[in-house]
C-alpha cells in the first residue's frame, strides 16, 4: 500500500461540499439527527447525504460493502463518515483518510478496507491519519458516541478546509478486514453471496466481466443451477430464478418480478459457483 | 390528454431548486445516497427531498398514490424523480415530463398517471420525452440501475436549467394505469381502499365534498356500519371507528386512538359503500 | 417557570438556519416529503434536518425525550418542529415557543415539557405563542394534518425572520407532562427505564454524576446485578452485562456486543435501583 505521509495542503472548500454518513444507528433513536446538528454547527454550509442508518448492528464487514458501492459516485472532496464501531471508546483508533481525491473518517476497525483496496488497485494517494487533536473534537468526549464527538466534527473541519495532517499524526498500519473474494477453481470460481438487497437479489463478490461466454457459463448455487448469465431482469418469465450482471459489475441472482432470496432460503456467506 | 410539443424553454435555474425522491429502494442498502451522488456532482446546489423510499418492492400503482399526495405542495419548478420500475432493461421508455409548472421523471410505467390526471382536469400543459440523449446520462448504462444512471442525472441536468426537450424526441402516448375512483351505485358510492398510512388509518378514493349532507350520510365496510362522516378524531370516544375527510379531501376510516386496519383487518382494495 | 411576554425582536435569518423535524409518521407515506415541500416553499435557503419519523405512534412522552438528546447539539438560531399529535382537530392548541436562543413549534401536548425543564434550571428566557396568526398558515388548515398547515410554514416563517410574537398572543400556561425522573430512596435511588434504543442498550433517568464511587455502586434491575458503573463497552467480555454512562451522562445498561434489551427482557417503565 502506498502511504504518502507528507501533508497534504488544500484551500478552503467551498459550499458544495458533501458529507455522506453511514452507520448502523437506525433511524428511530435522533442520533443521526444529532450527527447532522454537530456538523452544521461547525460546517453551516455543507451538504449532507444519508447512504445507509440500516447497517445491521455492529457489522463491520456490511458497512464496508454498501460504502464501496456508493462513494464513488460523489464528487471529489466529499468526505465519507462511517460509524460502525463496537470497540468505541477503547483503544482502537478514530482515523481520518484521504485516498485519491476522497475522504474517509471512521474508527480504524477495517470498515475502510475496500476503500483501501480500491485505492492500492488504482495506484491512488493514500493518506491516514489517528484523529487526536482535541482542538477539533468536541469538549468531553464520551465513551460511547464517537459519531457525534470525533467524527461528525472532524468531517466538518475538513469540510472547512482544515488540512487532514491537522487532525493528528499520519500512521500507515490501518486495521483490514477480510473482504470476500471469489477463490479459482479447476473448471471457473468459488464465488460469494455477499449481500441480500431490499428486493431479495443476491448479490456476489464474482466480477461478470472474467467471463468470456456468458451466456454459456453455469452458475450453481446448492441446487439450483442457471444456464447463462443475462443482461436483464426482462428477458426470462416472472417468476424465473436468473443469473445476470449488477449495476456495478457483479454477479447477482435475482427472481423475474421476486425475491431470490426467499425461493433459495440462501444467505450472505453461501458458495456460488460459476463454471466456464 | 393535452400534449405540448413545443420546446419548452428556461433560464437557467437558480441554487432553490428541488429534486424529490420516490422509490421502492428502501434506506439500507445506499441506493438513495448513490443518487444524491450523482445528482450533486451533476447540480452541486439542488435541494434534495426524499418523499418515500418504502414504496413496496415494484408497486407501481402505490409509488403513483403517493406521488399524487405529496407533489403539489412542492413549488414551481420541483423536479420530481419516481422509480418503481420492474421493467428496467427493457423496453419501457425512461421519460421526462414537464405538467404545469413542474418536472416529473422517470420510467414510462404509469408511474405518473395521477399527475397526468391532475394535469387535463385542471388544463396544465404537458410534455413529455423519451430520455434517449446519452450527453446527459451517465456512461456505461447499467440494465438494472436506471435510478442513477439515467433518472437521477437527467433530474440533476434539469434542475441545472437544461431545457426538457434536449433530451429526446417528445412522446404523446405516455403508458397509464388504472387509478382507483369510486363507482356511483343506486343510493351512493361504491369506493375502494387505497392505501393503509403507518397509524393504521384508511385512506379511500371518495372525495367527501361530493356528499351534501356528511352528518346523515352512512359509510359500509363489511360488517362495520358508520353514520356520518365527522371532522376531527378527537369527536368520539378513543376506539371508535370513525370516517372523516382526510388532509387531501378523501373519506378515511380511522380508530380514535387505535388503528381502524387492526380493528376493521380491511386493506388495499375492499370496498367501502357510501350512501346517502 | 420565567415567561417572558415582550416581544422578541430578530433580523432577517441567513441562509444557514436549520429547521428539524421529529415526527411519529414514519417514512413511508411521504407526510416528511409533504412538510418539507411546504418549508422550501416559504423559506428555500432552510436546511432542514430529520430528528426521528419513527416515534411510536401517538407517543408523545418518547417524541419528548429523543427531542430532549438532540436539540442543544444544533447551532443558535435552530427551529425544532416535534409532531406527535392525538389531539390534531380539536382544541389542543398550535404553539410556537422560543427557549434560550433555539425555537420549538408543535402541538400544546407537553411534548416541550424537558425543554422547558432544561430552560428553567439553566435560566434561560421562554417565550410561548399560540399560532392563531392565519396569516402564516396554509389556508383551508385541514382536521388531521396540522404538521402540513401549520407547524411547517409557521417554521419556515420563523427560518425567514418573523419574530415569534407575530404568529399569535403569548401564553404562560403551556400543557406538561410527567417526565420520569429518579426517587431517593434510603440506600440509594429508584431509577427508570426511559428507552431502549437499536442496539438494546436500556436508557434510564439517572445521571450518574451524582454517584461518587461508580466502582462501588450496585445496579439492580429485577434479579439482575452489576456491580460498578464502568466507563466503556470494552471493559469487559462480550456477552457480560454492564452499567455504564450513556453519551449524556445518564445510566445505561448495555450487553458487550449484544443486546441488553433481549437479555434482560427489560422494557420502557422497568425500575433500576442505583445503591451506594
Amino acid at each position: 500500500m502506498q502511504v504518502v505521509n507528507s501533508r497534504y495542503s488544500r484551500s478552503i472548500r467551498d459550499c458544495m461540499t458533501i458529507i455522506t454518513l453511514t452507520t448502523d444507528f437506525g433511524q428511530k433513536d435522533g442520533f443521526v439527527g444529532i450527527l447532522k446538528g454537530v456538523i452544521w454547527k461547525i460546517s453551516p454550509s455543507v451538504k449532507i447525504a444519508d447512504i445507509s442508518h440500516e447497517i445491521p448492528a455492529q457489522k463491520i464487514l456490511e458497512a464496508a460493502l454498501v460504502l464501496r458501492r456508493a462513494y464513488s459516485f460523489f464528487p471529489a472532496g466529499s468526505i465519507h463518515v462511517a460509524v460502525v464501531d463496537p470497540g468505541v471508546g477503547t483503544l482502537r483508533r478514530p482515523i481520518g483518510m484521504k485516498a485519491g481525491d476522497q475522504f474517509f473518517v471512521g474508527p480504524d476497525n477495517g470498515i475502510f478496507t475496500p476503500i483501501l483496496e480500491d485505492a492500492v488497485e488504482s495506484e491512488k494517494n493514500i493518506e491516514i491519519h489517528h484523529l487526536i487533536n482535541t482542538h477539533y473534537l468536541l469538549e468531553g468526549i464520551s465513551n460511547t458516541f464517537h459519531g457525534r464527538d470525533i467524527f461528525a466534527p472532524v468531517a466538518a473541519h475538513l469540510a472547512n478546509g482544515v488540512p487532514i495532517g491537522e487532525f493528528g499524526p499520519s500512521i500507515s498500519d490501518p486495521k483490514t478486514i477480510q473482504i470476500p473474494k471469489p477463490e479459482i477453481i479447476s473448471n471457473g470460481w468459488k464465488a460469494h453471496i455477499i449481500g441480500v438487497d431490499r428486493f431479495g437479489n443476491l448479490t456476489t463478490d464474482f466480477v461478470t466481466s472474467r467471463i468470456k461466454e456468458k451466456m454459456k457459463c453455469l452458475v450453481r448455487m446448492g441446487k439450483c443451477e442457471i444456464t447463462g448469465i443475462i443482461e436483464t431482469y426482462g428477458e426470462r418469465p416472472a417468476g424465473t430464478l436468473i443469473a445476470l450482471t449488477d449495476s456495478m459489475g457483479f454477479l447477482e441472482l435475482a427472481a423475474v418480478g421476486g425475491s431470490a432470496a426467499e425461493i433459495t432460503c440462501a444467505k450472505v456467506g453461501d458458495i456460488v459457483e460459476v463454471l466456464e
